[in-house]
C-alpha cells in the first residue's frame, strides 16, 4: 500500500535504496516454462548503469543481477520471481554537510515532512538506484512479450535541450540504431550535437533536460481496459512513476490542443485482412486500447537537479545556506532513461497481455484478436 | 481487475454504459461521520451535464444522484457509499448505419478487437456518460478534503486551440473566476476569444482541442508515495484515464526538456516557520511526494472526434465507407472536461491523505506534518 | 479497501443496507459473450430470500434482480456488470427501544466503536440482505463455471443441532436432492428430522445452529496459488466473510487432528488416464491446488442472535437492559445459508479458473490441465 | 496476482524455494519510526526453524535474517522494508527417484498440472520453508501492535492426536508457559503426554495431527471490516493460507452447531467504564469486527505427509510405484507451526489497525475507539 508493487496479473515490489547492501525484485505473475537466465538481464542493466560513457556519471555500479527464485533447469516455474542486485558501491563518506540541508529539487524536504525520519547519506528510497531492479524486471517483460506475442519496445532520446533529432517513422527505429550513439538517439547528426551539448553543459558544471520516445510494435489490438485502467492510463503511471518524469504524451499528444477534428482523427483502412489507421495520432491507442498500430508515447525528463556548483536552499531549521553536490552526477539523464522507460513499458504491456487473456480469450464466439 | 475500480483506501468502482439504463459508483473506505446529502453533488453535475451552455452539445441530460447506501441522517456511515444516477436520454433511434461502421478517433474497433460483442448503439462502456458518477465521487472526495484537510481544488480552461489564457497565478483562480464564463476560462479577454473559435468550429461542422489546467491549494507536504504511487504517477493515471487526453504535466512539464538544472531547480526557502520554495517549476511534487505548494497540472484534450461532416472510414469487414455523426456533440470537450478533471485530483488526494493517515499518522516522534 | 470487494481478476464489489432503498453489486472481470439474463439469476435469489418456507423467517421480500449495465442483446459485454435488486420492504417502525441497546451477538456494538455513527434501524451494512447481491453475483459466477468449464456447485445442510445427515458421496448429491426438503437436506430421513427440530426450537422462542456443505465437482487439477492465495485460503476467506459462520473446513478437516499420516493420505492411482486419489481426505485441494477430486467444504453456522424472548444486554452508556426482538428472523439459518455459501464458492472458483487461464494458458509446453 | 503478497495497508510479498539459494521477503507499508534491528527476527524464527528439538525434524536449518532496506539508524524508514534468509542446507543428493514419483499428500501433482513445470527436488514453492520469512515479518508486525496498540500475540498447541490440552484461560497463556514444553503446550501434564505420543509415533515411522490455538489480547474494539474483509475472514484466510491446516475455527467454533442461540449468544456487560461480554463464545469478533474480547482463533493442522515408510503411489505418467522419504521431517507438525500461526495472525491484526486509522481516525466525532 506504500506503493511498492506495480501491475495487476505480472506484478512487480521492489525494495531497496541507494546507500543500502542490495535491490530486490519479485515479480509475481510471470508464466510457467519462459527460458530465463541471468545474462538475459545483463544488456538492458548495462545499458542502465552508471559509468558506461563518457556522457554519463562517472560511478562505476556495474549491476549484477542474481536470480533468488522463480527459475529452474533454465525457465520460469511460475513461482515468485527474485532478483537481487548488490549494491558494490557502498563507500564510507562523510554525511555531515548534506544531513541536515535539503538538495533543491530532491526528496530530502518531501520525505522529511512524510517520514520523519530518512537515510541522510541519499536519495535513499527516492533514489534513482531504486530502477535497477525495475529495468531487471523489464527485461523479464521484454522476453515475454517477444516470445508469447511478437513485441518489441525501443526507446530513444528524441531531444536534449533545443536539439530535436529527426525520425521519420517511430516504429522502424532498431535497437542497433539506438546504441549506435552514446546519447541513444538514432538520429546520427542530431545525436552528435546532442553529445556536444551534454559535454558544454557539464563543462559548465549544469545539467540540461530532454524528451525520451518509447515504441512498442507488434502490440494487438484489443490490449487495455476502457475505464480506469486504460493502457494509455497505466502507461502514463509507469512513466509519471520515474524520477525526473514531468510529462507524458502519446500519438499527437500536446499538439491536439490545436488540432481540428477535421484533420485530428486518423482515419480507418484495411490492409490486406487487417484493419489499420492512416496515420497514428492516436499513438497506437483509442478508447483506452490498444489498436494495433505502434505505441508511441514521449516522456520529459527535467535536467539534473545535483549539480555541482553552489545552490541557495535551506537547513531542517529553516536557516538559509548553500549546498554543492560533490558525488558524480549525469549533466543530462535521458541517456540512462532509455532502458528504464523500455522496462516500464514492457511491465505495462506484460500485464496487459495476460489481463486480455485472463478475461477475454475465454470469449465464446472468435474474434478479431487473432490470439 | 477489468479496470472499473481507482484508487487504494478511498475507493471508486463504477458501472454503466451510454445507452443503459443508468450509472452507478460504489465508493470504499469514505470516512465515517462526513456530512453528506445528494445536493452536495449537484453543482459539479450540472457543470458537467450536457446542454448547460450555447458551446456544449445540446443534449439536455440533468443527471440526478441518488444515494443509495453509506449516508444515514445526514453523515457518512463508513460503509459502501453508492451513488446511482438514472439514464433519462435513452431514445430508440435507428442504429443500423453505425452497427457495422467503425467511428474515426473512437473505441468501435478497439472493443470488437477486445471482446468481439459491445453495445453497437454508441460509445457504451467507452461513452464520456461514465464520467458522470466519477463528478459525483470527486465531490465527496472534494468534500472530504475541504473538511479534513482545507484542500480546494480548481480547474479551469487554459487553451482552446491557438486561443491561450493568461494566469499570473495559478493558485489564485477562484470557483467564481472559473463560473464567470461559459468555456470555463478566468482570463476574461481570452474567454471571449475561445467561445468565438468555438462558435466558429460548430458553425464549419468540426471541433477544436484544448488544454485544462487543475490546481490543488493546500495540500500540506508528505501526501504521496516514493516509487510506484508517486503522488504524479497516481495523478498521471487519473487524467490519463479520462477521455481525449493524450498529455499530460505538471510544474514546468515539456518546458524541462529545454531547461537548465541551475534555472530549473526551485530553491528552498523560509516562510515565517513554514519552509517552501522560490518558485514552482516542480508543481508541488517532489520525489512523487507532495511539497506544500500548489499542485499544478494540465492536460491536453483533443478536439471532439464525433463530427456532423462526411468522414471515411470502413465498416467491420474491412468495406470503405463514411460516415457522419447524427447526434449533437460538444464542438470543444473543455469547458465539461474541468469538473471530470477536479474529479479525478480530488479522488486521488483524498485516498492518498488517507493513506498518509494510515501509515505515518503513528509515527512514533512528532514530525513536520503537523498532521 | 474497506472491504467491500471481493476477488480479484472476477471481481465483485456491493453495496446496501438493511434499511436502505436497493442492494448493488458490480461484477467486474466477467468474461464478453456469455448468455445471461435476469432471469438467470432468480432460482438462486429464491432460494436465498425470507419467506419461502415455514422454517425461514416470514418476512416476505422477493429479490428481483435489475442487470444495469454489463449485458447486451442477451450476452455479457465484458464490462462492469451491475445489478440492482431494491428492497421492498422498507417498513417504517419505532426504534426508539434499540436505538440505545447492544443487541447480543450482533455488530451493533462494534459498528459503534469502528464508526461513532451508525444506522440504529437494524443490521445496516452488517445485515444478511447485503448476502442477497452476492448470490445474485454468484449465480452469474455459477453459469461462468458451467459454460466454460463444466463445473457445477450444490451445497446442503449437512447439520442442524444433534442431527446429521448421512450423505454417502458429496459429490453425487444434486440441486433437485438438495430442494426436495425444505431444510436443503438431501437425507430424506434426517430433513425430516432437522425441520422437526427446527419447529420445537422455534416454538420455545430459541434458535439452533448447524453445519453446511458445500461441493464443487468437475474442477480441473491446477487451480489455485501455492501461497497465499491458495484455493483453500480463498475459500476460507469467503465462507469466513459469510455472517454466522464460526468455523470452517475442507476434507477431512478438524478430524486430521487425531489422524496419523499413514492414515490421513489420500494414495493417488490411475483411473484410465486420469489421476485421481483413492479417498478425498484431502477435499480436492493439495498445496493450496485443485487436485482434480470434488471440493468439499463444511461451515459451521451458529444459531441466530436474534430472540424473540428476552435478553440481558447494556445500553451504549453501559447501563444494563433487556430486549427482545420483535421482527420476524430465522429459527435456525442453515436452509437459507445453503445458496450464499454456493455463491461464495462459485466467486472463488471462477477468479481462480481466470487466474489460471491469465498465467498458466500460455506455458510453452502443453501439459496436463488439458483446458 | 498468483498470490505471492497478503495484507492491505501493511503488506507483505514473498518469494523463494525450499532448494533455492534464498527466502526474501519486503514488507510494504510499515510506519516509520519503529525500532527495529535483525535481532528483533531471531526470537521467532528460532522457535520456527527445524532441529530445535528433539521431538522436531533434525535438519539444521539456522534461519538468520539480514534486513537489506527499510531500516536507518535502528528505526524504520516507511520504505520497503526487504528480508533476506539465506538457505544454508542446499545439499546435493541424487533426486532421481522422486523426480518422477507424485509424493501423497504433496503439491506434486498439483504444481505438474498447474505448471507443468516444477522445481522436482523438493516442494519447491509450496515447501514449508516458505514460511521463515513470513515469521521474520510477523516478527515486525507483533512489534508494531505491541509498540502502537498494546496489542499481544500467542500461540499454542492445545491438541496432538487424542490429548488435549486443559487451559482454563486462553488469554492468560504467556510465551513463557509456551516456551516451558518442547511441544509448546502450557498444561504441563498434557505437554509430557503430547511428547511421549510423538516420540512413538516417530519410532513406528508414522506421524501425526493436531490442534495450535492463537490468542490476540489487547485488540480494541473496532478493528475489521463488515463485509469481505471481516476479521475472521482475514484471519482465516491467513491461517488457510499455511501448509497443512484444514480447519479454521474462532470462539465456539463448530460447536455452535449443536448451540441454541439463548446459549450461544455473549451477553454484554458493563465493566467500569468498558462494555464487555460475559463469556467469549464469539471469539472477539462481532460482525466481523473486534469487540475488545480476546480474539482466540484454533486451527486443525494434519499429519506430516512425508513418510519414512513406504506408501503407494503413481508416477507422473501414471504407473503405480512406492515411495518412501529419506529426508528427515517432523513427525508432528505443531510446535513449528505456533510461530507460524503467531506471525499470520500479527500480520492481519496490524494491517487492521492500519485500516482503522485510515478510514475511522479522521471520524469527526470522538467515538469509544479510544484510539
Amino acid at each position: 500500500m506504500a506503493g511498492n508493487s506495480f501491475g495487476q496479473i505480472l506484478r512487480i515490489t521492489t525494495a531497496g535504496e541507494s546507500h543500502g547492501p542490495a535491490n530486490v525484485v519479485i515479480l509475481d505473475g510471470v508464466p510457467p516454462g519462459l527460458p530465463l537466465c541471468e545474462e538475459d538481464l545483463r544488456t538492458d542493466l548495462d545499458r542502465r548503469r552508471p559509468g558506461q560513457s563518457k556522457i554519463t556519471t562517472q560511478r562505476d555500479e556495474s549491476d549484477r543481477a542474481k536470480i533468488l527464485s522463480g527459475v529452474f533447469e533454465g525457465r520460469t516455474t511460475g513461482t515468485a520471481l527474485a532478483i537481487l542486485i548488490e549494491n558494490r558501491d557502498q563507500r564510507s563518506r562523510d554525511y555531515s554537510e548534506i544531513r541536515e540541508k535539503y538538495r533543491p529539487g530532491h526528496a530530502d524536504y518531501t520525505f522529511d515532512a512524510k517520514y520523519g525520519h530518512r537515510d541522510y547519506r541519499g536519495g535513499g528510497r527516492s533514489s534513482a538506484r531504486e530502477t535497477n531492479v525495475r529495468v531487471a524486471a523489464g527485461a523479464v517483460a521484454k522476453k515475454l512479450l517477444l516470445e508469447q506475442a511478437g513485441v518489441r519496445i525501443v526507446g530513444y532520446v528524441r531531444q536534449v535541450g533545443n536539439v530535436e533529432a529527426a525520425i521519420a517513422d517511430p516504429a522502424a527505429v532498431t535497437l542497433e540504431d539506438v546504441e549506435a550513439s552514446i546519447v541513444r538517439c538514432p538520429d546520427g547528426a542530431a545525436a552528435e550535437r546532442m553529445i556536444e551539448l551534454v559535454e558544454r553543459v557539464r563543462s559548465e558544471r549544469d545539467s540540461i533536460g530532454g524528451v525520451a520516445e518509447i515504441v512498442a510494435t507488434g502490440v494487438p489490438a484489443g490490449w487495455g481496459e476502457p475505464v480506469f485502467d486504460k493502457l494509455k492510463a497505466d502507461l502514463g503511471k509507469a512513466f509519471f512513476s520515474l524520477p525526473a518524469v514531468l510529462g507524458v504524451e502519446y500519438g499527437a499528444g500536446f499538439a491536439v490542443a490545436t488540432a481540428r477534428g477535421s484533420e485530428n482523427n486518423d482515419p480507418f483502412v484495411a490492409e490486406g485482412d487487417r484493419i489499420v489507421t492512416r496515420g497514428n495520432r492516436h499513438g497506437g491507442m483509442l478508447g483506452g486500447i490498444s489498436s494495433g498500430m505502434p505505441i508511441v508515447i514521449r516522456c520529459a525528463v527535467k535536467p539534473t537537479s545535483s549539480l555541482p556548483r553552489e545552490q541557495p536552499t535551506v537547513d531542517r531549521f529553516g536557516k538559509p545556506t548553500t549546498l554543492s553536490t560533490k558525488g558524480r552526477h549525469d549533466p543530462c539523464l535521458l541517456p540512462r532513461f532509455v532502458p528504464m522507460g523500455e522496462a516500464m513499458m514492457a511491465l505495462v504491456l506484460a500485464d496487459h497481455m495476460l489481463r486480455q487473456r485472463a478475461q477475454c480469450l475465454s470469449s465464446l464466439d472468435p474474434h478479431p484478436t487473432g490470439q
